[in-house]
């Protein structure tokens, strides 16, 4: 095996080098404290989990997505977890099982089998929060706010919102009495955003021609503000689920609306997360990235599996693919410090060092200078005293 | 399956809760600043690698610490990182490819096949440093400071520093031109801290009279600063190789002691990562633990297979293991808020957040309150102003 070979990295298995690194860790830690403002405490997911519990109740995207190990202690089957959101929500149902809403976040690493369009690498670092114990809409109002000022801290701009409700298709579908295998069916078709495949498959399913016609309009059902009216008259011989599911997305767009520059656009047809969401999601995207840098939504009752049915919203990001937005913050340089031994010059960078400088000590015998590590000073003995001076321009280069 | 079966854990795979996970997120922080003030550069290395690079040079130790992974993608195999530190110096050999000395650091988790004993959980997070390119003692040192302070930055009393030298060991395999078989015979000999297994195995591999009973004689070389003059008499005959390391370890003495309150043990019969270690050794422990909270060591010419053999020393610790040690630090609490929807109300919030204050806004139909969510102050509605007042101490339960 030659070198190369032997350095080539799985895809989407990065490596990250500073300076983005540190990026990385400035904005985990600005994203951590505003979680922590809010009231969310933090948590930190098992990274591998006995597949049975890891899966429960997530559906089979999770499954595919789960890189899987046999445990050696006990020759179970373990999984990675691959994405912390129901990891969090039985956090909730059986460890912390406290009274009220529950506010948690985290930021960890997560791997993924596949690398798909949606998710970006194999190695996301998932940030984010998750908010138990409150069905009301100020808790979904709650995530997409913290989500946009995620999103804002981190450096954003002209963020676009897309909104979208799972509970339309699900009354939808209850209305019909769809089996499995035709509720799948239409999910697919609408997933394809092809009228034509729609249309063929809810003739072949739905009798009713009133639901027939509405399934067929959900496909149409995207765009600005003005489809939540257009939608208002479509459904208006629909279940009374799907009146809510309409006030809520109404009454969510409008909050967005009052607290963040913007633009909102409405999407019924959206079924992403599918087998996980039952209310509320929406997704983040800014110009140039094809990818959500956030997506969140309602997903009550995740906990059931584990003694604990709540209501459950929130929403994650990837660190990486977020860091990559951010600018770096302007550094004040570090402190060169010559390599002898010599009992005054190490109290004078500990201290500089205690007051928070970057002090690189030189080693004997290096050849590199200051220039090459990032010092814009230097500590000299002046008068009797190791004081930091400024390196004249042309050493810095 | 029962509920309680589904929310098993793997052995050693843990969840972390509030206020733990906080805890640990503090002294991530304190470390990575540690480091950052001491030139380190912060990196990321990928959590999964295909196992050709993973293991190579890396022997089997942490082979059989590795899971194993198909990837979807190619069909190879792949591990999961088990010990970031060869990762660490196959990216300063290859990806970064600097001149001169080169500091790195990193945080980061790490998944293990098996629980050892000295290793801890199988998912610790491994945090830690790395020099890389100077073969100097100045390094050596650099890296012993550096994993100490950190233990005190961590909140760590009464440190016990071990030091050793693998490089006696390796010197007298080398004169007594013993084979593979014999070398790893008696490794394992010495690691039994048996003198009765190790005297048969010398005699058996040995032929050379003084070069076995220094053989006999390393077994017993541990103790205080005292082992390292007997050591002096004992090694007189030996080759000039480990007259160096004696005095490597010396001068390492007294570099410590001049600047730390530790009490320092030297062993120069633990062989601890043999296959990987090429010089001076580390560990520091503290009453109470079993297990080191730090090892560290020299580990020269790891990047060799990958293009570019550079001197190498560092130390990493398990920050899950360290955070257990950590005091919480006072927080100032947190302020309730109420529910309502009111402009003002949410720009007072958003002002105390800004602060870097923690506001709790209540959600409708709450049934907990302030004190159940950690509040010690509430904020009302006063003259006509939102205000944080301090909650009668009765209702802060």
């Amino acid at each position: 095996m030659t070198i190369a070979d032997r350095w080539l990295l799985p895809d989407g298995m990065d490596e990250v080098l500073p300076p983005q690194a540190s990026r990385m860790e400035e904005l985990r830690r600005t994203l951590l404290d505003l979680y922590h403002g809010w009231g969310y405490d933090q948590v930190m997911p098992p990274p591998v989990e006995f597949l049975d519990s890891l899966l429960t109740g997530t559906g089979t995207d999770l499954d595919l997505q789960t890189f899987k190990l046999t445990d050696q202690l006990t020759g179970r089957m373990m999984g990675a977890s691959a994405d912390v959101t129901p990891q969090v929500a039985r956090m909730d149902a059986h460890s912390l099982r406290r009274q009220g809403p529950v506010r948690l976040c985290y930021c960890t690493n997560v791997l993924r089998a596949k690398a798909d369009q949606h998710q970006g690498g194999r190695s996301p670092v998932q940030v984010g929060v998750e908010l138990f114990g409150h069905a009301g809409l100020e808790a979904d109002s709650e995530i997409i706010h913290l989500a946009l000022t995620s999103l804002t801290a981190s450096g954003a701009c002209e963020i676009h919102l897309a909104l979208g409700h799972i509970g339309i298709y699900r009354s939808l579908v209850e209305a019909a009495e769809l089996n499995h295998d035709q509720e799948r069916a239409l999910f697919d078709a609408l997933a394809l955003k092809s009228p034509g495949a729609l249309a063929e498959q809810v003739s072949a399913s739905v009798a009713d021609p009133a639901l027939a016609a509405m399934f067929n309009a959900l496909g149409e059902l995207h765009g600005d503000i003005g489809v939540l009216q257009q939608a208002r008259d479509v459904f208006a011989g629909a279940p009374v689920s799907v009146k809510t599911a309409l006030d809520e997305l109404d009454a969510l767009y409008q909050s967005v609306l009052a607290n963040f520059e913007v633009d909102i656009y409405v999407d019924l047809a959206e079924l992403r997360g599918y087998e996980y969401h039952t209310g509320m999601m929406f997704a983040a995207y800014v110009p140039g990235y094809g990818k959500a840098l956030a997506k969140g939504g309602r997903y009550d009752d995740t906990g059931r599996a584990f003694g604990r049915a709540r209501p459950a919203t929130g929403f994650s990001m990837d660190l990486k693919q977020l860091a990559s937005l951010a600018q770096a913050s302007p550094t004040k340089g570090a402190i060169w410090a010559p390599s002898q031994a010599d009992e005054a010059l190490s109290l004078a960078i500990a201290s500089l060092r205690e007051q928070g400088e970057r002090v690189v000590q030189a080693l004997p015998g290096q050849r590199t200078g200051p220039a090459e590590h990032g010092c814009n000073r230097r500590l000299e003995f002046i008068d009797g005293r190791w004081l930091p001076t400024t390196l004249a321009q042309e050493t810095r280069a």
